[in-house]
């Protein structure tokens, strides 16, 4: 069976977004130091439609971690618009031509109808994270599922014992305050499967042993 | 000049201790845990006197980390004895031959004359964390001198800009509760210098920017 599977930025001191995230700042105070290691390299850029960038050890950590990814699931607040009801002139931080390139399952409270963008369908599931896993698979064909974030779903699918992968990017930098991805999820074991060192960031792939 | 180092065992979510501690446990509940990967190793156990276990990249770690260290810093809880005045009985975890074949300093509200064991001396310091390092320093003679923890040892060296390096040993376990390094030390930068990974752990040494 498909895997499935998450990779994101974590600072040295363990959190994933800044503190005081809100609608317009969904990744917190000083969060974005947390991926500028990402912009500069070739793979993220050219995800985004853009040439050039480097074709460092970070630029293949990004091709790795995206190549065979089928389908991906994303909390409302990485989804943007706010908290409640929907207003559907909103279509997410990403322009006209999101990064994903595969169908999107986005977890929220509020029903909405599903939204296309270019290669892109963001379907709206209010039914829990099993639910968003398997329209995900589905969706997946065979191929991996990727959980996208925030740090809250992350943890959701951690508790749940539903994540086969996950992929630290390391930054070296000391939030101080935020969110994390490892409360309350309970005794989850990792195993250290591959690591790459450059000289931004340690990227630590973990399969989580059952 | 000399480099201050810290080496420490840390668990993914980022505890270096388990929760509920006490005088008689010390690393707290499921502590025990960080350290595993360290027993079976070939440097580990010549340390204590003993022969055998393994020569892998986490033996090479140990070696390499304890390689240059003039003298050491702990806390009173690392040294163990209680909180309050001293009982002179006590003469720390480790017994007649201590592993550590140098000078050790402990901080402590509470003095006591410098008791001697084998080839170590622990001094015991009541004027802070400036006065440790100045006293260490002048026993290491020329070499480094490692901060042996525990946790708010680290933390108040890091707090102070005294710390040169941070070894990190990152176990692939989740403890869930305990006692964490980067809490309230301010805006620490930190720039990965090497990696070593194994099966067990991951071993990332970082260089503390000022």
């Amino acid at each position: 069976m498909s895997s499935v599977k998450c990779q994101i930025s974590i600072s040295v001191d363990g959190f994933v977004a800044g503190p005081n995230q809100s609608i317009d700042n969904p990744i917190g105070e000083g969060g974005m130091r947390l991926h500028e290691w990402v912009f500069g390299t070739e793979s993220w850029r050219a995800l985004q439609g853009l040439d050039g960038g480097s074709a460092s050890p970070d630029s293949d950590v990004i091709s790795e971690a995206m190549a065979g990814i089928g389908a991906h699931i994303m909390g409302r607040k990485m989804f943007g618009g706010g908290d409640g009801p929907w207003d559907e002139t909103w279509t997410g931080w990403w322009g006209d031509d999101p990064p994903f390139h595969t169908d999107v399952f986005v977890l929220t409270h509020h029903e909405r109808a599903p939204l296309s963008l270019h290669d892109t369908t963001f379907t709206f599931v209010t039914d829990g994270v099993e639910s968003a896993l398997q329209q995900a698979r589905a969706a997946a064909q065979g191929k991996d599922v990727a959980i996208a974030g925030g740090a809250s779903v992350v943890r959701q699918y951690l508790a749940a014992g539903l994540l086969d992968e996950l992929y630290l990017h390391i930054v070296p930098i000391v939030l101080g305050a935020g969110e994390r991805i490892f409360d309350d999820v309970g005794d989850v074991a990792l195993e250290p499967v591959n690591v790459v060192a450059s000289p931004a960031v340690t990227h630590i792939r973990y399969r989580v042993v059952r």
